[in-house]
C-alpha cells in the first residue's frame, strides 16, 4: 500500500444531529492525534460551510477529559449544516484544502455527505492532488446503504422504545386512543423501533404505520376502531412520512387542506400538524364507527428529542460510533484514497459486528427503506424479524412490571 | 394513641400518572403487608371508579421481585381515573367500604384526590364508622400545598432538563428559533425546570415563560428577536398554560381563532397547537422585526413523555415516593384517622428531607403556584433561587462537553 502523505486533516459534521455523532468525532480526533502523518487537526465549523468560509477550530492537543465529555454530549459539537454542495461548492472546498495543505478529510454525515465527499475526492484525483477522503456514517433514520445499521440509530431507537413503553402504560392507566408521530420521512426504521416497547401480547403499540406501506384514510379508521373495540384502548405509532393509497404523503395532503386557512406551509418535523390531524379524524370517524359519543384521543409528536435527548444514548451505539470514527483514520493510514466505514453483522451466535471499508459511491445518494419482510402483510404492524435485528442495537430497555 | 382497628385496606391511584406513582403504591403495599391490623390489601382498578364498581385486585402476598418491577414502571399500575367524586359519589364509595369491612383507604393523587379522601373521611366520622383515610401526594405539576415538593415532580423535571439540554445542543448545531411547550396548565414549576439544563452563560433555554407571569404577543416577539439578534439562535421554554396580558390563556385564544377553520375545539395537552401557533408568529413577526428573509423555526410539544417516559426517573424522586407510601401506613398505624404525607426540607447543610403528617384539608382543592421570587422581574426567565430548590430533586443530569 502507498505511504500515507503528511499534511493537515479537516473534520466536519453534517445534517441532522444524533446522540452519538460526537462519539464519531472524538474517535476521529483520538486516532488522528496518534497518526504521525497528520499535522493539524482542524474542525470545520458547521460542516462544509465552515470549510468554504475557512472557519476552523484546532482539535489537536485537547484534554482527554474534555473529549470524553464531548463524546457523551448529543448533537454536533462542531456545528452542522444543511448545505448540499454542488460541483461548484465542492470546487471551493477543494481550493481551501489545497491552500491549507489539507490531505485528509473526514466527513461525518448521511448519504448527501457521502456524495459531497465523493465529488471532492474525484476532483482531487483529477487534479492529481493527494487527498484522502473518508465518510463516517451517522443518521437516526438508519437508511444508509452498505452498512448493517447506522451509528445514531440505536440511540434514537432506544429513546422511541422507552417513550412508547411509558406511553403504553399511560394509555393503560387512562384508556383512550393515543397517536405518536415518529421521525422518518422516507424510511420507517425509527417508527418500527416502537415495537421494541412490547413485553406482553396486548402491549402497545397496537398499530404501526411506516412510509413503506401505503395507508388509506379508511384503513386507518378501520384499524383503530378494531383495536379499540377489542382492548378499549389503542396506541398507534406513525411515521411522519406516511403515504396514502396513491403514494402521496399525508403531510402534503394536510398542507393542501391547510392552504385555505391561516396555517399556510405545513412542515412535518417540528410541528404537531400530522398528529393533530389524525387525532381529529379518530375523534370524528372512529367514534362514529364505534357508535361512541366521545373518545379520549391524544397525539404526541416525539419531535427533536428523538435525536437530541441527553443522557440516554445506547451504549452499543456509543461504542460503535466511536469505533467508526477511529477506523476512518486507520483506513486512511493504510493508503486508501477514499471510502466509508461500514458495519457487517456476523451471523450465528450472539450479536457481533465486524467493520469494513466501503466505497463512497455505494453509500452516496440513494437510501435503504425498511425491507418488506419486516412489515406485516396487512401493513399495520412490524414482524419479529425486525425485533431480532434491532434489539441488540438499543442496549438495555427499562424494566416493566404490571398488576393487571 | 388509639389502637388501630382490624380490617381491609383499599389502595387507589388517581389523575395524571407520573414516573414514580407506582413507587408510592409499592410503598403502601409493602408497609400494609407488614401491618397486622390490615387483612386484605385491595387495589382499586382505576381509582374511585374501581371502588364504586367493586373492581379490586388482591395485592397481598405478591412476589417482591414483581413489586420491584412495578415500582420501576411509570404510570398507574392499578389504572387511573379523571373522576372527581362529588358528595353522592363519595357516599357510594363509603357504602362499598362498609360492605367490605374496609377500614383503611390510601389514595395516591393530587389535590382533587385529597379532597375526595377528605369527604369520605368526614362521612365515616359522621356515621361513627372507624375508617382511616390517607392521601399520598403525586403530581408532575409540583403544585400541592403543604409539602416542599411532590413525588413525581423530580422525575418529570429531570426529563425536561435533559430534553432541553439536548435541544439546546441541537439548536446550537443547526441555529434557529426553537420553541418547547412544557406541561403545566396553571403552574410553571415544570417549565421552570428547563433552566436546570444550563451550564454556561449562553446556554438555552434563553427565554422561559410560565403561567404566573403574563405574556403579551408583542413582548414575546420582542424577547425572541432580542435573543436571536444577540446569539443568532434562541431556545424558548413555554408552559402550555401561559396567559396573555389580560389573563386569558393563549390556548383559549388559539381555540377561538381556530373556530373559524376546521380545527374546532383546541386542547392543550396532547396537541401541537400552541407550539405551531407560536412558531408561525416567530416566522412572520420576529423575522419581520429582524429584517430576516427566512428564519429556521421549530416547535416541539414535549407532551405525555414528561410524565410517562420509562427508565429515566430521578432516583431521589423514586426513593421519596416510596417512602411517602410507606409512611401513609405508618401514620395510620399510629391511630390517626386521616391525613396526607408531606415533606419538609431541612435548611442548612446538604439536601435533607423530613416527613410529617398533614391534614387533608390543607392539601385539598387549592394549588401552589411558582413563587414570585423564582420568576425574573422581566417575566421571561427563572431565578437562581429556583435552581437551588429544584436541583437536588432531579438527581444527576447528563454530562455536557463543548468545542465552541
Amino acid at each position: 500500500m502507498a505511504q500515507a502523505i503528511k499534511g493537515n486533516a479537516v473534520i466536519g459534521q453534517s445534517g441532522g444531529p444524533t446522540a452519538v455523532i460526537n462519539q464519531s468525532l472524538v474517535g476521529v480526533i483520538e486516532a488522528a492525534a496518534k497518526a504521525d502523518f497528520i499535522e493539524n487537526i482542524l474542525g470545520a465549523k458547521h460542516g462544509v460551510r465552515g470549510i468554504i468560509n475557512e472557519q476552523f477550530i484546532q482539535l489537536k492537543g485537547l484534554d482527554q477529559d474534555l473529549l470524553e465529555r464531548v463524546a457523551q454530549t448529543p448533537c454536533s459539537a462542531l456545528g452542522s449544516t444543511r448545505d448540499k454542495p454542488d460541483e461548484e461548492y465542492c470546487r471551493n472546498i477543494f481550493k481551501v484544502f489545497q491552500k491549507n495543505n489539507v490531505r485528509y478529510f473526514f466527513y461525518i454525515g448521511g448519504n448527501d455527505s457521502a456524495d459531497a465527499a465523493r465529488i471532492v475526492s474525484e476532483m482531487a484525483q483529477a487534479q492529481k492532488y493527494e487527498l484522502c477522503v473518508f465518510h463516517v456514517p451517522k443518521t437516526i433514520d438508519n437508511d444508509l446503504r452498505l452498512t448493517d445499521h447506522c451509528p445514531g440509530y440505536g440511540s434514537a431507537a432506544r429513546f422511541v422504545a422507552s417513550a412508547i413503553q411509558g406511553d403504553d402504560r399511560d394509555n393503560a392507566s387512562l384508556p383512550g386512543v393515543k397517536i405518536d408521530i415518529i421521525m422518518g420521512r422516507h424510511a420507517g426504521w425509527l417508527t418500527a423501533a416502537s415495537v421494541l416497547a412490547r413485553r406482553d401480547e396486548n402491549d402497545g403499540p397496537h398499530l404501526v404505520y411506516v412510509p413503506e406501506a401505503r395507508l388509506s384514510r379508511q384503513k386507518f379508521i378501520d384499524d383503530v376502531a378494531a383495536v379499540y373495540g377489542r382492548l378499549g384502548r389503542c396506541v398507534v405509532a406513525v411515521s411522519e412520512g406516511i403515504e396514502d393509497e396513491n403514494g402521496v404523503a399525508w403531510g402534503e395532503k394536510i398542507a393542501k387542506e391547510a392552504e385555505h386557512d391561516s396555517h399556510g406551509n405545513v412542515q412535518l418535523s417540528g410541528s404537531g400538524a400530522l398528529g393533530d390531524f389524525l387525532a381529529e379524524m379518530v375523534k370524528k370517524d372512529v367514534a362514529a364507527k364505534l357508535g361512541a359519543k366521545k373518545l379520549r384521543v391524544r397525539a404526541d409528536t416525539l419531535g427533536y428529542l428523538q435525536r437530541s435527548f441527553a443522557g440516554y444514548a445506547s451504549p452499543v451505539d456509543q461504542a460503535e460510533a466511536r469505533q467508526c470514527g477511529r477506523l476512518a483514520v486507520q483506513y486512511a493510514s493504510e493508503g486508501n484514497p477514499s471510502g466509508t466505514v461500514a458495519m457487517k453483522r456476523e451471523l450465528g451466535g450472539g450479536y457481533k459486528i465486524t467493520y469494513f471499508r466501503g466505497e463512497l459511491r455505494d453509500v452516496a445518494r440513494e437510501t435503504k427503506p425498511l425491507p418488506k419482510e419486516f412489515i406485516s402483510a396487512a401493513g399495520n404492524n412490524i414482524e419479529k424479524a425486525f425485533v431480532d435485528y434491532a434489539l441488540p442495537l438499543v442496549g438495555e430497555l427499562p424494566v416493566i412490571g404490571k398488576l393487571m
